[in-house]
C-alpha cells in the first residue's frame, strides 16, 4: 500500500482531525488546507482548521477561510500538516497540541526540502502545489470536486506557480487547472486576488528598492528597509512579487531581497533561474523551499544578513554553474 | 456558410499567398501569422510572411521568425492580415502590396475595434487571441498540431492573456493551452521568452518611472521619457509591462504609461479593470485594442499628450461608473 493509500485509509478512519498550514501562510498553504477541508467535510468529517497566524486579508475570499483559528482546542484522533516543510513551521498550533496529547501526525508536502517530521509522510517534490497533492487526494477520497475546493485548490497552484510561470508547470498541471474551473474556480477573481493585490503606497517603495539594486557578478539583491517602508507607508507584505521581478532581468541567475520586518528580523526571499537550486542553502539558514524559490528569516542585522548571505549564494553560483 | 468555412474555402485554394501582421509586431501578430504559415505549409502551400517591422529579439525562437521580410514580392492570389484592427497596421508591406495588385483581402483578427476592412473578415472579439482563432483554424483545415505550430500558437496566447491573467481566460482557454503543450510546445520556455526579457538597465528605467508616477482619481499614470531612456542605457522596449504593473495597484482602475519614442511621437498604452472599457478612446485617437489594454501613437509634445488624454480618461472613467 503506497503511503497516499494509507493517507487516505486514515482519513477515512479519522473522527476529530485538526489540520494545520505552515505560519504566514501563502496561497497554497491556506488554499491546500481549505481545499482539503471542504473534501473531508463532504465525508462527514468536520476538522479544526489552524494556522498561527492569521488569514491575510488578500485571501479573504478562500470559501472557510473565516474558520481558520490560531489556537486548536480539542481532543483530536489526527494532525495533518499541509505545506510545512519542517514540524517548526508549523508552529504554535502544532506546538502545543503535542505537548497534551500524542496524535498521529501525517505530513502532506511537496518542498524538497521536507524533513519527513510525520508518522506518515506523503512528500512530492514533483507536485507544482501542495494543493495538486490534495487535488489528487481528493479523488482517491472519491469527493467530487466543488467550487468551494476547486477555489481553493486553484488558489494553491496558481499562488506556487506564479501563475503558471514557473518550470515545473507540464500539461498535467494545465489540465487539472482546467478541471477546477470547470468545477467553478474563477481563474481571473483568483489570479487578481493573488497578484493584484498591491497598494499605491507600494509604488513608491519599488522606487525606492529598485534604486537600492546591486549586481554582484549574476546576483541581483536589493533590500527593504523598515524605514523604505515608513517613508512609502507600507505594511510588511509590500515587496510581494520584487523578488519575482528582479529573477526577470536577463543578466541575473539569482536574485535576493533582503526585508527588514518590523522586529528587526531579516526576512531573505530567494529566486533562481537557469536550473540553479538555492533550496538547500535557504535549508542551511534554518528556511526552506523550493530549487527556485526559497527563503529564510535571520535574527541579525540588515548588513549581517548580506555578509552571510550573498557570500554564500556567491559560492553556490561558481559550484553549480563550474564557473 | 460562416465567413470562417469561406476562409477555409479560400486557403485551401489559394497558390500563392501573403501574411501580413501589423507592425510593431507583439507575440500574437507574429505567433498567429507563423503559426498560420506553418498549417499552410503541411497543405503544401508556401506563403510569405511579412512584417514592416523587424521581428524583436524576444521572438527569435518563433519557427519561421528568421523568413519574415518587410518587402513582400510576388505576384499573390490572396493576402492574409492577421491581428490588424485597420488597414493602416499593415504599414508598407499591404500598402506597397495594394498599389500594384488588385488581391484579395481576408482579415483574421480579434480586436474588437476592428474595421472590417477585408473582403472577407473573420472577427471574433471572445478569442483571446487572434492565435485562440489560427488554432480553430488549423483543425478546420485538418492540420494536426506540431511543435512549430503549437509552439507559435501558445506564444499569441500567453502574450494577449498576459499569461492566462485577462478576463477572458476561459477553461476552453486553459484546454487549448494544454493541448498546444501536449503537441510540444514549451509553456515555461514560451514565458519566460515573453515576459522575462528586460535587461538590467530597465530595473533603473522603473525605478525612476514609477518615481514619476501620478493618481488622479482613480486613473494612474505615468511617463517615460527619452532622457529617462538615455540616463538608465534602456532600448524603445524597456517600459514593457510596466502599464501592466500599475494597473495592478488597488487604487487605479485606468492606467496609462506615456512613452516618448526616439521618433518624438508619443505611445500610449492603457490598461483598465473593473470591467471598464477604453478600446473606444484609443480608436477615437488613431489608436485601438481591447477593452481592457489599448493604446495609440499621437504626434504631439509629451505634455500635449497627457494633456489630451488625461482628461478624456477622467470623462470616459465619470461615464462608465456612472459617479
Amino acid at each position: 500500500m503506497t503511503v497516499k493509500q494509507q493517507i487516505v485509509r486514515r482519513l477515512q478512519q479519522t473522527k476529530r482531525p485538526v489540520l494545520i498550514c505552515h505560519f504566514s501562510p501563502d496561497g497554497d498553504a491556506l488554499g491546500a488546507m481549505l481545499g482539503l477541508a471542504h473534501a473531508l467535510r463532504r465525508l462527514g468529517k468536520y476538522p479544526d482548521i489552524t494556522c498561527q497566524d492569521a488569514v491575510p486579508s488578500a485571501f479573504d475570499y478562500l470559501p472557510g477561510a473565516d474558520k481558520v483559528v490560531s489556537e486548536p482546542s480539542g481532543a483530536y484522533d489526527l494532525i495533518v500538516s499541509l505545506d510545512c516543510s519542517d514540524v517548526r513551521r508549523m508552529g504554535t498550533p502544532y506546538h502545543n497540541l503535542s505537548q497534551s496529547q500524542d496524535v498521529q501526525l501525517i505530513n502532506i508536502d511537496h518542498h524538497v526540502t521536507n524533513l519527513n517530521f510525520g508518522n506518515l509522510n506523503w512528500v512530492d517534490p514533483t507536485a507544482v502545489a501542495t494543493a495538486e497533492m490534495i487535488l489528487e487526494l481528493t479523488q482517491a477520497l472519491g469527493v467530487r470536486l466543488d467550487v468551494d475546493i476547486a477555489t481553493c485548490l486553484l488558489t494553491g497552484i496558481v499562488s506556487d506557480t506564479r501563475g503558471f510561470r514557473t518550470a515545473n508547470v507540464l500539461p498535467r498541471v494545465m489540465a487539472a487547472a482546467t478541471r477546477l474551473m470547470q468545477a467553478g474556480a474563477n481563474l481571473v477573481d483568483i489570479t487578481t486576488r493573488v497578484f493584484g493585490h498591491r497598494p499605491l503606497a507600494a509604488v513608491r517603495l519599488w522606487a525606492q528598492a529598485l534604486q537600492e539594486t546591486h549586481m554582484e557578478g549574476r546576483i541581483l539583491w536589493s533590500v527593504v528597509t523598515q524605514e523604505m517602508r515608513m517613508q512609502s507607508g507600507c505594511d510588511t507584505n509590500a515587496d510581494a512579487g520584487l523578488v519575482s521581478f528582479l529573477i526577470d532581468v536577463n543578466e541575473a541567475d539569482i536574485a535576493v531581497v533582503f526585508t527588514e520586518k518590523n522586529s528587526g528580523e531579516i526576512d531573505v526571499s530567494l529566486r533562481t533561474n537557469r536550473g540553479l537550486d538555492v533550496s538547500q542553502v535557504a535549508l542551511s539558514l534554518g528556511g526552506g523551499g523550493h530549487p527556485q524559490a526559497a527563503g529564510c528569516t535571520l535574527q541579525v542585522s540588515l548588513q549581517e544578513a548580506m555578509d552571510t548571505v550573498l557570500p554564500t549564494l556567491q559560492a553556490t553560483w561558481r559550484e553549480q554553474t563550474g564557473q
